[in-house]
């Protein structure tokens, strides 16, 4: 369900070495190898691209996409046995893990406009000549959000913008309340879960979410078939899980979803949401906007519709109907392995889902026939005799559509076999034309900075590290942040590799098991126009996104040199100064952040104090004093800035060691020496985990990243104090300073440990 | 043709005294008066306010905007008769001074779309049922831009945004050339003169401008009668005589337009341009719009209409023919004066125009009306005995909309006189609801600040300037400046008095002649969706803007109040710091912004050099490199820097040898110091001007302040060297430094000067 990346953003990506230089130029540069197992490496990596075939990549593209493959429907099976068979075939040992997940499936949905007019919403996807697949989408469910509640409501309409907590301090402020009534949302601004959930907590009975036009239809660009926005009549499906809470079936948080396992009710499921929710488009949106009256929108809630923008509430009035099934069903997550000859019990995974939410070309289904592409040319090393020296597991994820289920269903199932053996997780979702761009864990960093140097752009002389740097550069806006990277980049400075949040399925991995991860793709400032909906098809695909599959190609190099340094590298090529610097630079952000918000609380409470909100408002759309807000207090950092201090020199003194040990210069270490070390790195991720997870979110370990409980798929860095601090909840603040950094320190340990066996 | 007051602008008032404080506390905050003096002002002042009435300013406005009264209408020489006869039975000396002036009329329009359809535009506004005036505009003349040139052209059309420099830019980047072709521009973003000007430089054959419903239809607002957005097809007339050059007739720069005085021929005028330009509605515009293909345009160029915005060239081609009478009109400024009793050779002048683009309601005539309210109350004061010490000169000026012509020609031929007699200028133009705004000279800053104190606001309990105040608190935006703004507000410091560009009559007096000026008025947030429409209507003004002309009330208290105290003012209430303080924050700005350029064109050449652009570019909209650029030198700020740092110690000496002249601790000065100060102090201004005046437009002589050559209405302070900076024309800024130290110095002569007659 990852979108793809977001325009203009920094990508995620660091040059450690002269702007020049590339991994062309020598295998000097390969991090975790001796001179001469680089070189062997080279070879391995050039034959493995020999082995890529964009041709094949299209043709599984076009199978895979043929039908509607959600969980649940025929193909998506069939999928999953084609890939077994193939998997097969290329010499892996592979197998179908099934779990059985709670998935709810739409029986009926009503919506209209009951006063003061009529309009019955089409809730339909009508088919476009250009694109074959939407002729026929009969196998495919109703559009809806998954999780959403059943239900049978009549209200009035606010519309709330992008439904967020500052729209709803909007509201506030011109005395609009959305308590039983029902909320039209747009599209934006946050992830899609928190609309409905937001709504809920103030009181709504029901939630509409449309895609605005001016957000990912025409006003970014031409509508599908003629370019990349969305029609007229499309809609953007999407999960609704509170996701922030736990990923994977609602019913099982925390294990896996086999046949046996206990279940919660589904009353009793945290991440169901309670009111009904449903997506539809702009054009079935427009007359419920139309009829709304009350105050204009602010300028900053206004679409791309032709008219003025209202807030309501009423006097449109609005009835909506869902009913579901809510039986289960099973997923087929299909699983590879090819054991390692040296380290079997060293275990680098891979994953893509297959599943789409009707035909599910662009999402999910490009980057898994990329990574399908990586997986037959391992094959074809493996059938001429070579063998990686760890584990490979390679998984196409069942279910990641409507909560990640496949991937967490498999991890929590597997949480011991990870805990004593994974290496690292490198995931890819969606692929499209474009840069290359990376989030993950800083451990990782260097790893991604020489893999992309290595990889030639298929449409520019230049390697994807090169063209990712020069858009950062160019594209570096006018915030401070990207204009200090840009301005570093031209100096030769990294790029810094993105804080992965959630929408993918790194999730588990990262997050729940604290395996250090990747998620890697290619991406463009294309708006998503067809994401979630019937067009994401072949059709579209190729006519807008990679028509020879040349960026399948790149992303299989990519993730797959990636795959195979882990795979075989001398000492696992993490590199460990980066999470130190990434740390201090988060804490010094929450002090400013702190900082702050004082000085506006002080500010903003006088402002109240003195009236000015009623004096300074306009007569012709008076909005309200904000609330009266406590001070912010000073928060003693000190402990975490001293363990984010004691870390960087540790970190430091590591990868120093780390060089001479493989230099050349030193006498060779022995396997058991180089084994001893590599256990030591796998430690160093699973150490930032706290047991007692986030705040309210304890199926959340990872102390350093997680996705923000309000903002869904965007990244908080040092949750615990972070979302705290955004909230208000100072104790909170204080107690997870004293747990990040014991976490810190578990990890500055770690890392201590390793350079003591490397002496 | 003054626009309300910009959206979320940081309103132009310095409070000086605590927050609490207003002048209803006590006359002793009364700057120039002696404690005595502002007892008997402060009596003089609530008489003055009880002959101000609301009734009868909306009576005038009805009948005033009754009909068309642009220059050469019947209506509008009938409106200063009117006005003639009802000043001197107030009992003010006055009378008509004509002039004539080169007024095109338009006799033939044609817009039409040739290919690849045919359409042909209506440029025509239909009458609205709720609008009475709206339904019979046959006196008025055809929309268009008063001095765009005549022609017959066809070519393919290019869309290009506002028009403006960094849209060819743009334009440039994406090898989109409009040479032979007709550019079609939205209004905003800067001066509609500059749009059709622009065009011509860049080659282009004919400007559109067409009214975005984003920027002022319903995007912003309900359209009119439901609010006050711009209808569907409401176009905005508009001079586009090149006035950053000179204002007034374009065939008489430097002096009035006198029956004899010597002319240039049409071809010879630089203010007239070059190619046609007509305005016209988004209804109009849509159809060239929707027939543009070429490039999406960028996203800060996409309006508001439903469609996605392609930039061409073609396939549209559109066909434009504009042809005009050329003839000479009169135009008839109403003046009258009212002799002073102590100084009648000191003259305090006060303007607002009365023609209007159609009923000219909002724009000029509200204005106007609360100007005749103070000339009436005046008139009752000194009826009951009082006179002013020094001669009060009113004036409502005729044929402002196309180019300031009736304040331009009067400047031009008084000259002497007002070197000889000018005290200081307060202009006001358009009024409506909402909050206190000014601009102007600095040294009138003081007296802004307490006359604002002590008028109250119409509907709520406060005074003008405590709600000026408030508004400017809560709407500080993020930017730093505004920040610093608003945070200084919060502790009772100044709001800064907004310098003055151009868009009314008050740019002869203060840039061209140096005369100390004023522009005063209320605005509001509303789009000003009928600016220079058929709408600007009695009937629009009472739904939309000032139902019962209570902010007219309020306007002729703040400005009555004005102008009776530089009438009464023992000292000329002048205070000397705040210019000094204003240009130590320019040349900071200047140096900041020199210093940006220099670091800009490092990086962006380094990025040019490296082909950054062309590797960073998307595919799917390529984008080219812009200009390599030459280095930008280190300029020597340095003697404009001691000339505002003596200056700062002068303007200090003086504003406190004034306030101890006052205060009553020390010997009351004879009649005769008391006028050689003021005379130095009216010296003061003037003393700003330099005989070369600005670059390649010398009739600004103001080195302080003008209308940018590229913002039209937009302020430029220091511009003699922001320009050339800009510009990147570096020895005209170093040229320019000096001259600007030259004016400063003898500026602070004058201010020394006057400083020892009050030792």
């Amino acid at each position: 369900m990852y979108r793809q990346l977001p325009r203009l953003t920094v990508f995620a990506l660091t040059l450690t070495m002269p702007l020049t230089a590339t991994m062309a130029a020598g295998p000097t540069a390969m991090h975790g190898f001796t001179a001469e197992s680089a070189a062997i490496e080279a070879t391995l990596e050039a034959r493995f691209d020999a082995g890529l075939k964009a041709s094949e990549m299209k043709d599984w593209l076009k199978r895979l996409a043929s039908e509607p493959n959600h969980v649940s429907s025929t193909h998506d099976k069939a999928n999953a046995e084609f890939m077994l068979a193939e998997f097969k075939k290329w010499g892996w040992d592979a197998r179908i893990e099934t779990f059985d997940v709670l998935y709810p499936k739409p029986k009926q949905e009503l919506l209209e406009l009951v006063g003061p007019t009529h309009f019955r919403a089409s809730l339909h996807e009508p088919p476009i000549a250009e694109d074959r697949s939407s002729q026929d989408t009969r196998a495919a469910l109703p559009p809806y959000n998954a999780y959403g509640a059943d239900g049978d409501v009549t209200g009035e309409v606010v519309y709330a913008n992008y439904g967020m907590p500052d729209d709803y301090k909007d509201l506030a402020r011109r005395g609009i309340s959305v308590k039983g009534r029902i909320v039209l949302t747009r599209y934006g601004g946050g992830w899609r879960g928190l609309k409905p959930k937001l709504a809920y907590e103030h009181g709504a009975i029901g939630c509409l979410i449309y895609s605005d036009p001016k957000d990912d239809g025409y006003g970014a660009a031409d509508a599908y078939p003629a370019g990349a926005g969305r029609p007229a009549l499309s809609l953007q499906r999407g999960s609704v899980a509170d996701m922030p809470i736990y990923t994977g079936d609602p019913l099982t948080p925390g294990v896996g979803s086999t046949k046996d396992a206990k279940r919660l009710a589904i009353a009793d499921a945290k991440t169901i949401l309670k009111i009904p929710v449903i997506p539809i488009s702009y054009t079935d949106a427009k007359p419920f906007l139309a009829a709304l009256k009350g105050p204009v929108a602010p300028a900053n809630w206004r679409g791309g519709l032709p008219m003025t923008y209202h807030i309501g509430p009423g006097p449109a009035k609005a009835h909506l109907v869902i009913h579901s099934d809510w039986s289960q069903q099973t997923i087929y997550d299909v699983i590879a392995t090819l054991r390692g000859s040296e380290f079997p019990d060293e275990w680098v995974l891979r994953g893509n889902h297959h599943d789409g939410w009707v035909f599910g070309a662009s999402d999910p289904l490009s980057g898994n026939v990329a990574m399908m592409g990586e997986m037959k040319a391992i094959g074809q090393l493996a059938a001429a005799g070579w063998k990686p020296k760890r584990t490979l597991v390679y998984s196409s994820w069942d279910g990641e559509e409507v909560g990640l289920l496949g991937s967490t269903e498999w991890v929590e199932t597997h949480m011991e076999d990870l805990a004593k053996h994974a290496v690292a997780y490198i995931n890819s979702d969606g692929n499209s034309h474009g840069f290359f761009g990376a989030g993950g864990s800083p451990s990782l960093q260097r790893l991604v900075d020489e893999v992309a140097a290595g990889v030639t752009d298929p449409t520019m002389h230049a390697t994807v590290l090169e063209r990712s740097r020069a858009r950062a550069i160019i594209a570096a806006g006018h915030g401070e942040e990207s204009r200090r990277v840009a301005q570093s980049l031209l100096k030769g400075g990294d790029l810094p590799l993105e804080p992965l949040g959630s929408g993918s399925d790194f999730t588990p991995f990262l997050q729940h098991a604290g395996v250090a991860s990747l998620n890697l793709g290619f991406g463009n400032d294309d708006p998503s126009g067809v994401y979630h909906s019937i067009y994401d098809s072949y059709d579209h695909y190729i006519r807008v996104e990679d028509p020879d599959l040349n960026y399948g190609v790149a992303l299989a190099e990519v993730a797959g040199h990636a795959m195979l340094r882990l795979a075989d590298a001398d000492l696992l090529p993490f590199h460990e100064q980066e999470l130190a610097s990434n740390v201090t630079r988060y804490i010094e952000e929450l002090e400013k952040i702190t900082d702050k918000m004082r000085a506006d609380t002080l500010d903003t409470n006088q402002i109240i104090e003195q009236k000015l909100y009623d004096l300074g408002a306009d007569n012709a759309d008076p909005v309200g004093p904000p609330p009266h807000e406590d001070q912010v207090p000073f928060l003693s950092f000190a402990p975490l800035k001293n363990a984010a201090l004691a870390l960087t020199a540790s970190a430091a003194e590591f990868d120093a060691s780390y060089t001479a040990a493989l230099n050349g210069k030193r006498p060779a270490l022995s396997k058991s020496t180089l084994a001893a070390v590599n256990a030591q790195l796998r430690a160093a991720e699973p150490a930032l985990l706290a047991v007692e997870g986030l705040p309210g979110r304890d199926w959340y370990k990872h102390m350093i990243v997680a996705p923000g409980l309000h903002t869904g798929y965007g990244a908080k860095t040092l949750p615990g104090v972070r979302e705290a601090v955004e909230e208000r909840r100072w104790s909170e603040a204080t107690d997870y300073i004293a747990i990040i950094t014991r976490t810190l320190d578990a990890h500055r340990a770690v890392i201590d440990s390793a350079n003591k066996l490397l002496r």
